[in-house]
């Protein structure tokens, strides 16, 4: 069984079949009736009017997002081990015409207002310097932390006092919300964020993401920019159809918290092996190379973390009855 | 009935399947067992070794192709109605970093030999002017019109003597290639064509299409072109999967020509209103207004092409029973 | 003696004695008390509050007015024999990363409301089509034509009803402005004009341009741009020397008249030959291969222009004196 | 007395002469006799075949520079405190087309082989992470110390062993080359580097720095990126007059001496206050509030530095008499 990433997951049922009775002729590009209902749905979920964007990865989600907020002679204000920084061969780069990352430290890769605040007043207000203009945070985080309400709102504070947008990358959104079990728009909107990533390709989707506007007038150029990156499919009512059925009945939801529940029986089982608290669906524990061998004899497959520690991710697909052998295993190392 | 766009049309039930059966997990990204066979599919369907990349857009396609081609000093000739001038919202010269799109004449679409050497001559060659680097062209047109071997080898030698990468926008490869029944690489590389941009959105698939690289090593830097763009999606066996159930038992050719036959059935009933010769699935033709709201009322919807003219595109799904009664609806005129 | 352009003149005395005065220590970049006199000096000749930007080249001037008017994915109006669209390698696609020049014809490479009133219409207002952000024009045109007051007006008009932005390449605006013998300002911001390119090396400067924004706002994204394309001078303060010396007693109308009055000299020796009227300080002329030679026997020197023409552009070296004996040659031919 | 910067001092008297001897018509751009000679003149100090191009500012040498060594989707290696990544506004990434710099820390700005392996092997060898093309130094630093001929080789051999690029910012390489006595090719191509931004407008020049190619091939297309950013000025003889006089006589290093020296006074006298060993022409020295404000009132000038501390520059113009006040003064503190 693999838990290297739930990027690697199937596609769940529900979402196959959401495809499947799209099979029909519509208008193309995003004019068609599923794209037309999506501000409507989201916007029921936000408990606010917002704009949807859908697009084929997290990658373009962001790298969307951060081209509304920065211009190119301005940078983005992010962790150090933030995915834009470290794992999109410089997308941000790419879509915003050369704007900086301006990197800030904090473990799990959480992001504090003091650190941001410290990093805005080394920067002299001149030509000469990059002047940041948002912040980009992760949630949950790359280590599978989560923000609270009032942390990001703390953070979404200190952006409208400093003039900074604020991104969040919510490629497993649904599994920070499904473990705070906070509102969506509380850690969101409600807390200061501009736009969000909402993230449904590691949650049981194929190919579709959805970029949130909460301000649906930023979303004017982004759709421009949408199709000048290629990212305007012309069948986009297959993306569309798979984003309305992950909101019917709560299934982002209820895909997180499994995968969530996954990941906590794994950490119960790994006490004291645990690098980072789990909060969602990814486990970081150390692990010598003869422990690793040793799952890995037993069928189970992950990352190797460095030297002496390993990364696991569950997904929608593990049900409890998979993943405890696992966690029996573990425990008896 | 609807003729505004093969775009429009659903997505083969073959490839519905292919992408059911690809439901399993597997490697993230391309790094799938399915992605990992296309170069192999390919090399085989052309006949030499290529390296193909999926991507979700023709544009995408079509602007990794134009950067592999074009420093962003440099530029790009093309036909002044070629897709990528008029209908990608400046996607190449956002791929390619600012390149600058050459633009020559040239009926129904078509590029010839001496438009682009006129074109090439009034140029100085100094550092005062964007200095070409690549020719593209589009099989079949955006009017439907399709390049023999010889004309692409013309095209193709000029290219070399000149020193100019050669592209081909291949969004209806599949329908040039059924409807002058020559081998895709007589029509490709055997003519000196460096990249192929092969579409399959609008001949039956639902996002993929294949950049085709026959020098596999021009597709390394595209491959980080990729990523950069947010177009390598995480779980590419979808694409993978669609691509190479076209392949199979030759289901693009099968499809190509189902909509070209509709679209000959088409025309033959046109005889005298025809803006350009047929010779795929596009029909232009002359179409009062009075004349397009009876065909309109008939059930039969298309775009409108300016004053007094009309577009119609078949597709695979477009039966000739299906368009038999359109074609007695038009010669009834 | 040369007639090849007036970029290649001596630069005048008065120019390089305001660079020896200059010469001391102040702050560097533009923080010097002599940049700090700019703004001040042009808001006196407009007659309005102007910000100023000194930069190096006309080409800078140029693409950083297009930068401020035009998102990457916009587009730009202007004639397409343009100096900015066929002389200055792709440098607006460079700056304003990736926006398009859409051109438009004209005799003498003059812009009427007409014609870009057509190309507007011919536009889409959708995602898939690049739409037009602004206008550029160059007054005197690269014929040596001149926009009366008027003219400009009624392409600002136009500008003001279609939402575009409208630049003014000025390389030879002190040519245009001495030979309509109109205010600077009626043929600018009274006219519509947000941002003017204002030339002197051309008339006499060694390396400043003055890059004049009529809203003021405007200039501040500019000096970011500025900066980051490496135009931000460490010692700025000779370059503000010599727009002021060119304010200054009116030098820079000085020079043009001169440079106009030599022009018209041998326009009058031409007639009969002109390709273009001479309005300004370039002179295009039919001529033969024979009579150019026997014209560079005598010791001139100017550009062919294709065949069986040339091109000889004036400057404010040339007396009446000088230019009369050329003038008779070309008379006796 | 001011030493805020080297930037801030006059233009030495030679340069003046030889702008004012440049002042006759020339072919305009890069094809007048002095632009001509510079190829040959640098290869002639660097004792192998080099290209030169002349640009305005440092920012635009080493920008240019870094887009010859790195592609868009690539980085830069570079010192946290360097110039590229903190005070030139974001340029390399608008010259690369969004590269990316990686940086690396290390005493007084330099940078040693070590922490580069160790950034060179924290990437992993995919699409995902931006990889790096590049290293650059500066020489001497952004803090006044100087690399040794070995030092740079070490570094050079790394690049090559690695397959980077190796781009020297010496804006002040003059200092560097004067403080160790080194032959300028001994700590540039025969140490690895391919590419020198070679200062001159901090070291008595007005507008010029050299962009030297010891591989010319590389200078080929940085001709057009030149070009295309608007820095091939028209009267461009101006440049390459001022670098011609300070080849001429080794002017570039006896003004680089002159500063060297008087920096040499001020440090003396600074005995356990300074922050960093003087080795070119910066003082960075430990400074209470009151005693800098009491050399204020005694008519020195210079840049705090943080809390506590204070940056002094010396230039080309400050003799020995000039400076040995103001050592007096400080050692009296």
């Amino acid at each position: 069984m693999r838990f290297f990433s739930d990027n690697a997951a199937p596609v769940h049922p529900a979402i196959l079949d959401a495809i499947a009775r799209a099979n029909h002729v519509d208008t193309a590009y995003d004019g068609d009736a599923l794209s037309a209902k999506l501000d409507a749905a989201f916007s029921n979920l936000f408990e606010r009017e917002v704009a949807v964007l859908w697009v084929s990865t997290g990658t373009a989600a962001n790298s969307l997002a951060l081209a509304a907020l920065a211009q190119p002679h301005q940078g983005v204000i992010c962790h150090r081990e933030a995915h834009i920084e470290v794992d999109e061969c410089g997308a941000p780069g790419f879509y915003t015409g050369g704007a900086k990352l301006m990197l800030v430290d904090g473990d799990g890769a959480k992001v504090a207002p003091d650190t941001v605040t410290a990093l805005l007043n080394s920067i002299r207000n001149d030509v000469h310097q990059v002047q940041p203009a948002a912040l980009s945070i992760t949630n949950a985080t790359e280590y599978g932390l989560t923000y609270s309400p009032d942390e990001v709102a703390a953070l979404g504070e200190m952006c409208r006092g400093r003039g900074l947008g604020f991104h969040m990358d919510g490629a497993r959104f649904a599994n920070a919300v499904a473990s705070s079990s906070c509102h969506p728009a509380d850690v969101t909107w409600r807390a200061g964020v501009d736009i969000l990533s909402f993230g449904f390709a590691k949650n049981g989707g194929m190919n579709a993401e959805a970029l949130v506007f909460f301000d649906p007038e930023q979303a004017k150029t982004a759709r421009y920019h949408r199709k000048r990156a290629g990212h305007l499919l012309s069948k986009g009512r297959f993306l569309a159809a798979q984003l309305l059925a992950f909101l019917e009945g709560d299934l982002w939801l209820i895909n997180a918290r499994t995968a969530n529940a996954a990941a906590r029986i794994i950490a119960d089982s790994a006490d004291g092996r645990l690098l980072h608290p789990v909060e969602a669906n990814e486990i970081f524990i150390h692990l010598t190379a003869s422990e690793a061998a040793s799952l890995r004899a037993l069928g189970y497959d992950f990352y190797d973390w460095g030297e002496g520690a390993a990364r696991l991710v569950t997904s929608w697909q593990h049900t409890a009855a998979d993943v405890t052998p696992l966690a029996q295993a573990i425990a008896k190392l």
